[in-house]
């Protein structure tokens, strides 16, 4: 058997049925199973094996011609990588992009009849591989298409598909169409992938509905049904594999979208569509760390980041580090900010808000000029600081880290934080 | 005024009434709320206040006699610091703990009717500050108290709590009674505290249920009925502030208790009391760090941690981290495992299982030796990974890091990796 077929093994107890990928080792099988994962067999566990189908890759149709239709508005399509949009290669095993917008709209014939649909490959990374200059392409990609789209959905990886969505939060200043970010937890040329129904429900919002701004359209359950739109700067990646695991933190969805249902629910207030100017702020400071806190930690962690611009930590309850006997973490985080480093405090609870007054040790990384950074998630906290950084001088990036710019911190509601 | 004061000072638009905090700044007023939290007042944002009644220390009333009833069951309440049972000292603005058995029967009378307690101050830290150090003196202080109790409440801050229930789970290997983690969200000496409910529970469920091992007891819902009785290995603040921040994760309480109710109802299959012979193993090794992986770091934070014996990567997704244009992550991870350090992967998505071999850049990892985690969170594989180096050789405690020691990994079923 080779690469690509459809095979089905059994072990003593299990049967898995499968295309066999490419592998390196010898000692084991991989097969990519319906539900788009791959497995790895041992091959001594194997105790019968039978191919089903020789590799036969699908002919490619005679292409679909698609017109314009000037009653629909338009969505580009921008791909960055990741699982959706992508099929496995079973010659090589790698993950290949398939993104003209005629492929499109043949594995997703919907998205024809809800608009004019528009792609572009801008690259094709893993999502855990993202850097700065990634975004920067991605930014760069939106300005050239923003004036010929009503709406923008970009395909990303999910690992960091949440450190995007607050990154082109931040440098799209003034946006006045939405921009969906659009992932999928299962490859898309499986059954059972979330890709579809994201991607389609992702142009439906954008097509009948009147938001603008940046947000993330994901499962917003289990099942097959509705699709949250999740908010640029609070949304995070809370399981590791479920469809549905991305959730608003601090917040709520902006809306609910059901396109088989063809209902949109709006959850909270939202910004509207609308001719304003967008200004493009793309810099990103590469001399921005994060670092979480944790019992036994070495101080030494924190002056690994001397010469930095930027630190986040992330702490624990309400926003504590380690203090020390002699207060031996207080002085390293000093001696950061003395030599002009802007360090801010965030908390691994994820949900609720940091505070600069509770407690006697708080106090003291607070009287040291250490920024508390209210209910901003972890992520969007290091995303904020190094663009701040990147865009503005150091006072005025201080100043604009404590207020509100693009929904990343949630209004106090007298003491709210002890709810 | 003077601390201790109780004040009500009025801002242009609210009114707060409390306690007054000694403070160094002079140009705020720190005001203690009913809530038991603090706030800050710029002196300038005052238009009135008023003293209602000066510092008027409680007396010490004649200390309440206890006899010890040889048909109750024998609990020990081990004091390690942190907001649960301590008060505001409103001269220094410190915390003081009151930890004789007779103040805490004068404080919560029920602990009285559910058994005779002893207790004891270990140490009186705020838990962010927690050390190994200060694991090896609770360990000492449950050897010496463990042949003569029923069960062990630890009073415990809850800002690592998590941690250190995690410590003690693997420290204390064939413990047959149960050792209950018990913290407060709001400090004890005022009437919105959690403290008298979670203590409570602690001391009715040790007393009437068959359970032993260790595990948390912290409120279930944000309303003051049941406690949750939560794995030792698998539960997490999951809130900076709210009454029930911790939660189980990966997996479900062990049991609801509600004193007032009388119930107690397990929602899973436990450990039961025995007459089992304890092991301690009580090493952590010092030489272990925790990493948290985000776009655009530098390889060289990988590198911090040479000589280092044990590393855990706080990976994005199934369990990635970045790999690099000319796979830079991935070299230095691999100089770290070629130098002697063991280096495993968890996931920030902190619900779910991480995967070795769903994708080509985490076959990357897993092939230079990265050992994956299972569906331990992060917290408790830093721990277990410290405790493994502390008490066994590198090679067993590969082994024993993928072995479910103390219900830190759950079994995978089937496929459930993809729930």
């Amino acid at each position: 058997m080779g690469p690509g077929d459809l095979i089905t093994v059994k072990t003593k107890d299990k049967e898995y049925t499968g295309r066999l990928m490419p592998n390196e080792e010898t000692d084991s099988l991989i097969i990519k199973l319906d539900s788009g994962y791959n497995i790895g067999i041992d091959k001594k566990n194997i105790v019968e094996s039978k191919i089903h189908e020789t590799l036969n890759e699908p002919k490619k149709g005679t292409k679909l011609k698609i017109k314009k239709d000037p009653k629909k508005p338009n969505i580009t399509i921008l791909h960055t990588g990741g699982t959706i949009a992508s099929k496995v290669d079973y010659q090589t095993g790698g993950v290949i992009a398939t993104f003209e917008p005629e492929d499109l709209i043949e594995k997703f014939p919907e998205l024809h009849d809800i608009a004019n649909i528009n792609s572009q490959l801008v690259s094709n990374k893993m999502s855990e591989d993202m850097m700065f200059a990634d975004y920067k392409n991605m930014i760069e990609a939106i300005k050239k298409c923003h004036d010929k789209s009503d709406g923008i959905i970009i395909g990303h990886g999910t690992d960091t598909l949440g450190y995007s969505a607050a990154a082109l939060s931040f440098a799209l200043e003034g946006l006045g169409i939405p921009i969906l970010l659009v992932g999928s937890q299962r490859s898309s040329d499986r059954g059972s992938s979330d890709a579809a129904i994201n991607l389609i429900n992702a142009a439906y919002f954008i097509a009948k509905s009147d938001f603008s701004g940046v947000a993330v359209c994901m499962h917003s359950s289990m099942n097959d049904t509705s699709c949250a739109i999740l908010p640029g700067c609070k949304t995070r990646k809370m399981h590791t594999s479920r469809r549905d695991a991305f959730k608003a933190v601090n917040d709520t969805p902006i809306a609910l979208v059901d396109y088989k249902a063809k209902k949109i629910e709006f959850q909270k207030e939202h910004t509207k569509k609308s001719k304003s100017k967008l200004n493009i702020l793309p810099e990103f400071e590469e001399k921005v760390g994060l670092i979480k806190s944790y019992p036994n930690m070495n101080p030494e962690q924190f002056l690994f980041f001397k010469g930095y611009k930027g630190l986040v930590i992330e702490g624990t309850g309400l926003g504590h580090t380690l203090v020390g006997k002699e207060d031996e973490y207080v002085k390293a985080i000093k001696q950061l900010i003395d030599s002009g480093t802007i360090v801010t405090m965030t908390s691994q609870c994820i949900f609720g808000r940091v505070h600069p007054k509770v407690y006697t040790n708080i106090r003291k990384y607070s009287n040291i000029g250490v920024l508390y950074s209210e209910d901003m998630i972890p992520e969007t906290a290091y995303i904020k600081l190094s663009w701040l950084l990147g865009n503005y001088p150091k006072e005025k990036a201080k100043e604009l880290y404590a207020q509100n710019l693009r929904g990343e911190i949630s209004e106090r509601l007298g003491t709210d934080f002890l709810d």
